[in-house]
């Protein structure tokens, strides 16, 4: 008999993806170049030169047992050593290839991490707005998610509710700097207030409290923006990266765990990752662009259309008086509706062809969030439709 | 804290990768083409050039986001149309991409399709001799995985002991035909009375009980043998499959998950398997081997030579007085050991540098495995050692 529960699951799509949906058949109607489609953080920047050669010259020069055999358990050597190179070069960390295990991106990483650091019942606690993939990938695991409210004023740490909400349960707490939604970046401050708090939690609990790092967009911080690298403030961090937004291929699956190698059983942590890999069935990312990316070590696509297209919106959305907290790095801007209900406001802005994301399903109400991977051409004539919006629904 | 779980797993290597890092070891003193590795299902042959050319061509002509963005969630939508098409017309089912749901290799498709069929607590059935994964697969999905004993005269089913074990808490039947570590095929005999014990039992129990059929050795067939597609026989089936073996690809991690168009609720496991992967971390296998399979449908590598290792295998083993089924597929033969303890049997083998695996992890003691995908001038070679390691532990 087929399980109830995934049957139900079903029944609930998630929100984002019926906004994609519903703006791919609205672009069949009008032509999708005039739909103002901000639903997707899908990369629209090509993949670097360089890993596109890479990937034709490695078909054109190897054997296919080295192209195409099996990946060792945690992931390709060359791969997990690049990977331990570059970030022991990046951050003065010393990280060796036996602290990586390679993934199927931050998704993978994270569903390996957790299971690292935490047994069924356990809270990890993590910080609005939020990831809603959070969800599934943290409560399936057997462990729990709880979300500390926002601090909206600023879209760092809410402290006074974080402190509220620690207890001798929680084993973890999942961070995303720069984040999704909200595009902010945690301040050195914040990230070493948040290792204060913890250092001093672990001593009282007796036990260890890892951070949970999703990474996926740290190489995508805009100018002057102070982006602290998590692990140099707290030994029991755990980085969870992804290659999808730095070298835009998503679709390739390709990420992994950094254990910090100040952290407790930081030798013992990726031979767990293999054991939990056998219960979920996803055995290592596919050889090929672990191959790839490891010739293309901090190679990134071009980046910086995602500043240019962030400095455009941010000031529309400031002249329209809109409350916007600026970004500092990702391809997303979380500003407040303007109306309470961020539901409405959105379905009011499909009537101008603008595809905005509510912000409920992130943890808060009553702001939206733009995914600004589109070209920059489009987000300046997306800025006619917004005006109009603005103008003709709530009269600014 | 990390998990005491999965550290205690750690330490409990598999017998078959502590023999495949034993074959390596051996190799840096007497040279690899000396070590007689029949440890690791490793395919020996080279992928087919049309895969290769068509990854080349994809990376040359087409644009960066087709190549490597998200895939949705069942996979993309080419290589589950692709696949629909190729089994539909193959098989002269009814399969549309809608019962295809792509996966990172059989391990996932099998992740999958246990979670879609089972709660926690279900039994699932498989029949010894039986891949040693299995039990992670199964039981870290909160099914119990129950093993039949194999009847060892034809390792076909051994229906006697199978009608004792099944129950009404048993919702699935693993299988796995071809078969590792046999090499055998079952037969449509054997194919057919599996479906008519089932059908009772559905019956009897009042619900349905699916067969998750493994097949990453479906086109690694011997001259003239009988192999049924399971799903012909019975409505109940998922079939879990691999491009691994088929086209010489185990790292690039691609199989699928093909629903039974006749199966209860067809039409939603394929949703079900989107919500199963939000929960495990595997979002899909990656975008560029979907892409380039898709071009490829019913190509294989050249698996002739499995054939010609098998039948100089066999040839000799019988020759030397070994009791062994002959194989009907795969690149595994499964002999009866010349002691009743197989460990110390293979144990004595490593002497000769015979890396043979020990039956034990199957499921059944006193025989063991070759994995024969290796090259036929080595198993050539091997006989002389082989002979040798007979006469001089065993007198014959």
């Amino acid at each position: 008999m087929i399980s109830q529960e995934f049957k139900e699951m079903t029944k609930a799509p998630s929100v984002i993806r019926a906004l994609s949906v519903y703006a791919t058949e609205r672009g069949k109607e009008i032509g999708y170049e005039n739909v103002f489609d901000y639903s997707l953080g899908n990369p629209s920047v090509p993949v670097p030169r360089e890993l596109t050669d890479a990937m034709i010259e490695l078909l054109q020069t190897k054997s296919s047992s080295y192209l195409h055999g099996y990946s060792p358990n945690p992931g390709n050597p060359e791969a997990r050593q690049a990977t331990a190179d570059y970030l022991r070069e990046k951050y003065g960390l010393p990280y060796t290839m036996e602290h990586i295990f390679m993934t199927s991106g931050a998704a993978g990483a994270i569903a390996h991490a957790v299971r690292c650091v935490t047994k069924p019942g356990d809270e990890v606690l993590t910080f609005a707005p939020y990831f809603p993939e959070y969800n599934p990938y943290i409560n399936k695991s057997g462990a729990v998610l709880k979300i500390v409210p926002a601090d909206t004023s600023s879209f760092q740490i809410n402290f006074d509710k974080f402190e509220e909400m620690l207890n001798p349960n929680v084993h973890a707490v999942l961070i995303n700097t720069p984040n999704n939604p909200s595009g902010i970046v945690y301040s050195t401050e914040t990230i070493k207030k948040l290792a204060s708090v913890l250092e001093k939690k672990q001593e009282e609990y007796g036990h260890e409290i890892f951070i949970l790092s999703d990474e996926p967009y740290r190489e995508i911080i805009f100018d002057g923006v102070d982006a602290p690298y998590v692990s140099k403030y707290y030994a029991n961090t755990l980085s969870c990266y992804s290659y999808s937004k730095s070298l835009s291929i998503p679709g390739e699956r390709l990420g992994y765990v950094a254990v910090n190698p100040a952290a407790k059983d930081a030798d013992v942590i990726v031979a767990m990752c293999c054991q939990i890999s056998r219960g979920t069935g996803h055995n290592c990312p596919a050889s090929l662009p672990q191959l790839a990316v490891s010739r293309c070590m901090g190679k990134t696509s071009d980046l910086s259309v995602y500043e240019t297209n962030m400095n455009i919106i941010y000031d529309e959305l400031v002249k329209l008086g809109f409350e916007v907290v600026k970004p500092g790095g990702t391809f997303y801007i979380f500003p407040k509706a303007l109306e309470e209900d961020s539901i409405a406001f959105c379905e009011k802005a499909k009537k101008y062809d603008l595809i905005l994301v509510p912000s409920d399903s992130f943890g808060v109400k009553g702001y939206f969030r733009m995914a600004y991977c589109i070209d920059t051409e489009k987000v300046e004539r997306s800025l006619v439709a917004l005006r109009k919006f603005v103008k003709e629904e709530y009269g600014r």
